[in-house]
């Protein structure tokens, strides 16, 4: 009998460490069977993605990249979200007039306020980059960093985009949720590098994103410590401090991050030089450019688009060989309430 | 038999779960007899940081703080490093023009140039503040950001301090190397916020303090893109781009993180807007003062030091009762190789 509890008590030590191999064995095989982009179809650019993330992670690969140096970097508009008719932003400003004008009389005779108020997004449009720089500052500025994220807040939660008729957070792009996912599960550190207003982004995005804020970079105004008797705050003042656009993202990419990202993804001509920054890395890169050929499902332009408009960057992309997504075909959904439908 | 085999397969499953909580025991226990804090006498400073930490980590506590909001922030010279005789920066200035010299022969004549050739440095400390900005010019800018990584690392691979005779890199505060790993064991995100240049620091400091590029934050000089025929670099500019000291250290904070830290620990004056930024935090935060009381392991110096005066730091730590080292008497060592000594 003892003979038999020896024997015993060593097939408990066996079954114990057999039991922790058949996990790790089960663990991998759900690794293999579980699709790690369920929202795209099965086409090139999904699987030089899939390709490229497993070359880089697999050790025994002379590709193989260290966890620290596993920098992704994703565009914003255009290509987590959708930025027609107008960047979401301007939406936020022109409501945000809307909701100050009581407070400024003067508006109402005054340009660009008064093409705002008076729905006039043609005159609007005449404004030009100065008219959208002083409704920026108008509604972006002269508040604490505080009070600046309490406004974005109680405005994403009930503004409606105008056509899609549906919150601007929901139009998010799900098979880009997917990649980040996707990334990160493969030990990639994913940023967010926009032309969009950094605070305005943090405000809400690190939820849907899963994006925390000290890896959102963006453009920024200028702004100011107040000591306040013991109460301090941030003011922000109506003044640019730095446009993350075109040179400006490797830039802040550098001064922030402090090291190359290997992972590029944008949409448009303002993120050519993030991506030739990307390609520059020494170590395999990876770069990836969001084509808006979807009329029906989201909205298609490139060339000619006066937002996110893609010239350069696709000419470039074909000539180099980086990957574009051709969102028409690529993409099972678009949106993530698409998925309910299905 | 089958009886008895049922029973010990019974017992097999309830010995494997067995061992787990075994192990989560032993887990607790060992946690529980490993001084985090080895260097560290048992003194208050102490035993008020591993008080919070055990606080804000205990998810039954009111003040429990959830992990994407555990920023912890230290400023580097004289508080991870020491700064004596003169800021380690300027050292590496210093050995730059002497090795520049022979590319700039008017340097011979020209202030300050000339004082630091002649090593007079009665004469460079009368060249002010101007003089200094003078020579990080010089040394810091008018190459790429790859050229610069690499002019550092050749420096602080052969450089020694001038009175210690050890390289600068070993100079760096034992205590807070570990503190800096026990906050990071806690689900910390731990960042240097420093005046000194970031990438003068992040050249060397990630794998010292263990902490990764993206988490430096310094000072900055002004970069230009450049495509380079396809093979682009940054370009440093003798330009001033954001100087992050005082007010500088929380605006910086805000831009870069994006949240309010709840650890903050400088040494200086410097440090004091930091320490109030932090200290406004609606979750319970930590503020932690290094006082140089030490004038045989290290330097004894405060409110009248031309580097690192701690001054007003002092008063309002001292009214607001945050937590002030002592060096000289909290501290068992102060450099790691004064552990091998020991």
């Amino acid at each position: 009998m003892k003979k038999i509890f020896s024997i015993l008590l060593i097939l408990m030590v066996l079954f114990s460490c057999k039991e922790k191999i058949e996990i790790k064995e089960i663990n991998t095989a759900v690794h293999d069977l579980v699709d790690p982009l369920p929202s795209w179809n099965d086409v090139n650019s999904k699987q030089n993605i899939i390709d490229y993330v497993e070359d880089i992670t697999n050790v025994g690969s002379t590709n193989f990249i260290q966890i620290p140096d596993r920098i992704a970097v994703f565009d914003n508009d255009g290509n987590l979200w959708s930025e027609q008719p107008a960047y979401f932003q301007l939406f936020f400003a022109i409501d945000k007039v809307k909701e100050m004008a009581t407070e400024h009389p003067e508006w109402k005779t005054q340009q660009p306020f008064k093409a705002v108020l008076e729905n006039d997004m043609t005159e609007l449009a005449k404004q030009g980059e100065h008219g959208l720089i002083q409704l920026v500052m108008a509604t972006h500025a002269g508040v604490t960093t505080d009070g600046f994220d309490a406004d974005v807040k109680n405005w994403i939660a009930k503004a409606k985009h105008p056509t899609k008729n549906v919150g601007f957070d929901e139009l998010v792009y799900q098979p880009m949720l997917e990649l980040l996912q996707y990334l990160r599960a493969n030990d990639f550190k994913t940023y967010v590098v926009s032309g969009g207003g950094v605070d305005f982004m943090r405000a809400f995005v690190t939820e849907i994103y899963g994006i925390p804020e000290e890896q959102i970079i963006g453009s920024r105004i200028k702004t100011a410590f107040d000591y306040n008797n013991g109460n301090p705050v941030i003011k922000r003042l109506p003044e640019l401090d730095f446009i993350d656009d075109k040179e400006g993202k490797p830039l802040n990419i550098q001064k922030i991050i402090g090291k190359k990202p290997v992972f590029s993804s944008g949409n448009s001509d303002g993120d050519l030089q993030m991506m030739q920054w990307t390609a520059s890395n020494k170590l395999k890169s990876f770069m990836l450019y969001v084509h808006h050929t979807d009329s029906i499902r989201e909205w298609a332009y490139d060339i000619n688009s006066h937002i996110g408009r893609l010239d350069k960057g696709l000419n470039e992309a074909n000539e180099k060989g980086w990957t574009v997504i051709d969102m028409k075909n690529d993409w099972k959904v678009i949106y993530p309430f698409e998925l309910d439908a299905n």
